[in-house]
């Protein structure tokens, strides 16, 4: 990579760029943004740091071969569409576009124009993640059964998407790196609280061939902040509590399996099956190893965890769950 | 009340019988079992307890005027039925009946033999619940805009009933006491992960008039046990943690208002929006209450909470959750 | 065992009887106590049970054989000794004495008669200690360095004992359990908040030959109620939270070890050495183990573990501490 | 201000700088050490930053009128009282000295030559600590009558000084800031478990004139981390949990008063004297906040919170602590 521009310097822009500065430290890192406040703002933070006006400027510029979106979601397709036909790699903050269709259009764009097209599914990179899915592929967890993901909090409601589109994405990220299988169907339902404005609860539900089912209830409006995602097999369970900094991941006996009268009343007293188990996750930032996917992409071809294809998996499903709510709760295919 | 006698001597049985001692002291006790090795152990349990060996025996007692039916789901409407016709005051285990048919047809035989019947939903005698109520009616969390419920354990698989019917029966009774409204419609969810047994996992939303939403997350496959209702006012918000033996009730703020971009960032780091105010909740054993409720209510014709009409609501709920999740969780009216 | 009598029907009285009502279901147990009221309340709770309104009268009733004294401190000696002269084993509640002196005379009675003499260090039974005790002896904690208990809460102000004899007494029948060395030396602060009072807070340090400290915190007065046991092995650590219903017992890596300055930041990150783990302690009642002990003490001449050796054992550090406590702190040797 | 030059550069040297930036963005902001690598490591984290290789270089240059030393501790009284004979202002890293008689002859230099003396107390600037005291100064808690401190985990072996000059000294600010009463005397005991380094795990207690006692366990050597604060006044009782980022300070009745025999059964099973409440806490940087204080104090003359009289009183505790160290918990009058 000769060089990225970050577009957009909002809430996640700042992020993308001291991450990029500190794993590319040979390339150039710019940002682009239309307000000179952010702009003046961006060099305030970063000394040096180059800027550019518009994205018109950003493609004129050959040494900046790389572009990052993080920009509003309704401008993912047309901006990524502009940079990939100007030849450059593309990363797109999460989701990847607002439909299917236009997630397909990317990925098939970058294929024939042979650039990297990523998506920034951040929590694919973390090493709680990472270990889960360590775990499940070593066949400790057994068959899987179920996830069962909360993940609310006092947030901000957004006004371009919903709460599914802006939270259950990470979920549906997690559940789609943990699993090799794809859902068949969703049924969700939302509520709006206030008129006009995007749904700011939402839960949905997955189905699959296997039998495996996913729950995701997600929320801008909960007084108290819970990020618990519960993945049950048939051997061992796991609660990844992503807000427990010293034990964010907890493996359980299962407790799957014919139980007899006398267990019934044990079994209420103990709430636990066997021992618990909380391996060492390693402390390193998600967001950093995602921009090094990226820029290892780049440079030696490797396709990346969280490919274009890979962020079209996810706006699959959260279309048809937006579809599943218009028909409160009716099951919709996953295409 | 003359006496009372608990059919049925499992694991709830037993409770029912010590409350009852303990409420009722001047009233006869008994119980009622076919299998001879449980009435020994109720006798051992507690020492000179009458017994009965069959149903018939104890409706040919004129000291016995009340039964409470802690016996399988399948067999509370014929033994409840028979108890109405043989002029006894009646508390069955929740749920009601397997049916709003059934529960309607012993509401309208009670009301013409002129017999108390009542449901033991414990929740709504739980001291905590009670406070809920008591913020909610003095107006503190204004308008309710949602309900969401997280209870799940490590249970036994039960064979009669899936989880809705063991577990969230008592979040259903929490929301109807806690609301004065009624939903229009549900949307379910659910999945067994035996060939052939009930639902071990369940997932249900009600949608109301007033658009209040409610969800309903239970499982008895979950590796940690958790018992989580928030409840969400336009003013205040509740958490309602029944694990949390010393702060169960906890009352927050809402964060239901417009935010401007700088509110995000702070809120992002916050997860408060104000003051934190957790009322002390009487030590009281609910299991207490609700007989002494079910005693009241014959001593005095006092309409009991939990009265068979109350218990209906709750079974017509679960009857069309069930039909919603054979239908993939469209969603189907409560009627 | 023929037959035991509990001395003194208050707060633990009732707990000894039904333990040793079902552990000794072929013995006759009664109940001793000079109230009239409390003797009633007895006979209520138990029905059928065996009353006695003085010492004197137990001890002409050949059908008791043993004791359990659940009376105040101060009479302990007395009780404990006219009981072992009229020729009874003697169960006594912590702490046996109120000084060494007392403590060793009981010994010395008990072993001249030829009777059991015992002391209910409750927590020396419970299995979560049990298994702590197991874990040590396997070798996986290595060599102890320190101990450090803090059981405080809202409590009653006991009029007879200070806080250290009312709750520092768990921690010292752990420590003591749980270690083959006794201390050299105990260094006590305490503090009485009402006039004339027994002192309501208190911290005590034990010195060790081997290095080992142990420092226990116990209070009346503390608003929020916690009863933490840190056990530091050069290997391993232990965290025992007896509050913690699921995971009661943690193992962690030991931090023993050169640090490097790059370690430094790490560990201030990280805030683990290593995997957790926590084993299924199972549920089992520690006051029915300690009953069951005494009565295969008497039954079999099997020495208990919480012998009137033991007891005079912890008598001893309590009555250092006090001396301590009048001295500021200053160090006292246990004798 | 002119400007500040922040001397070390290792683990809190960073942090200064980053702070001083942004509060005195007027001022030059620079960094000494005679490290090489590590005032490389400075350029690189701030782009444009000053650097000084000695301290006699920083004394020759006349726009840096202020140090900051974020040395080790022996080093705090040879380099400030240079600095303050140099006519600068001096802001010392916590704690000031080593003995309060270099901590006294400081503050009696910085006052004959009109300099700001201040010493890096950070949490007397957290907003938790603030709230605390706006509590107590509102006579919310009533009388204090003891403070309880537990500050532990798995941290570094310091190689200069001991686990109370490295983590009690925050405790003993803390004190000293929320409390006008200084302590009589103090009993300590601590223990190193490694031959030949400072001790790892200490306790101490200090005794006041008024009654009220502060106890503090500190240990580098826990599995877990632990930041408990509890403050018991007679009216109402604080837990300050800095390690809880929603819920850090919570207001609690306090449990003095006469119990009766009735109220110890209740309290038993309560935990809970009334009602608990969690004030809303501003996120806001303590170490800015304390930044800001000392640029305030040079440019308007105001006495900084933690000036070096603030700072001599907490050296004059942890030196008597360290001579009742010696003599194994002796207690030591506080000069």
């Amino acid at each position: 990579m000769k060089g990225i521009c970050v577009v957009g310097y909002g809430y996640w822009g700042p992020k993308l760029v001291r991450n990029f500065a500190q794993i590319a430290s040979n390339s150039v890192v710019a940002v682009c943004d239309e307000s000179p406040a952010r702009l003046a703002s961006a060099q305030k933070d970063f000394p040096g740091l180059r800027v550019f006006a518009s994205l018109t400027d950003v493609f004129h510029d050959p040494s900046i071969d790389a572009v990052a979106l993080a920009t509003p979601v309704s401008t993912h397709y047309p901006f990524a569409r502009r940079a990939l036909e100007a030849g450059r790699h593309v990363l797109v903050e999460k989701p990847l576009a607002t439909s299917r269709r236009e997630a397909d259009a990317l990925t098939a764009l970058a294929a024939r124009r042979r650039r990297v097209l990523m998506v920034d599914h951040t929590f694919v990179y973390h090493p709680a993640v990472r270990k889960i899915k360590a775990l499940i592929e070593a066949g400790e967890l057994g068959r899987l059964r179920y996830i069962d993901s909360t993940r609310i909090n006092l947030g901000l409601f957004q006004h371009d998407v919903n709460v599914l589109w802006d939270l259950a994405v990470h979920d549906l990220s997690i559940v789609n790196f943990l699993t090799a299988e794809r859902p068949l169907a969703v049924s969700a339902v939302a509520a709006a609280h206030t008129r006009g404005a995007p749904e700011n609860i939402g839960f949905l539900v997955l189905r699959y061939a296997s039998g495996l089912v996913v729950h995701v209830n997600c929320s801008w409006v909960s007084p108290v902040k819970i990020r618990h995602i519960l993945i049950g097999g048939d051997r061992k369970m796991v609660l990844y509590n992503d807000l427990d900094g010293s034990e964010p991941v907890k493996v359980y006996d299962s407790g799957y399996r014919a139980h007899s009268d006398e267990e019934r009343n044990r079994l209420l007293f103990d709430y636990r099956a066997g021992d618990v188990y909380s391996p060492k996750i390693p402390a390193q930032e998600a967001l950093g190893a995602m921009a090094a996917d990226f820029v290892r992409a780049i440079d030696t071809g490797k396709r990346p965890v969280s490919d274009g294809r890979f962020g079209a998996g996810i706006v699959a499903i959260l279309e048809a769950a937006q579809r599943s709510i218009a028909r409160r709760g009716k099951e919709v295919p996953v295409k």
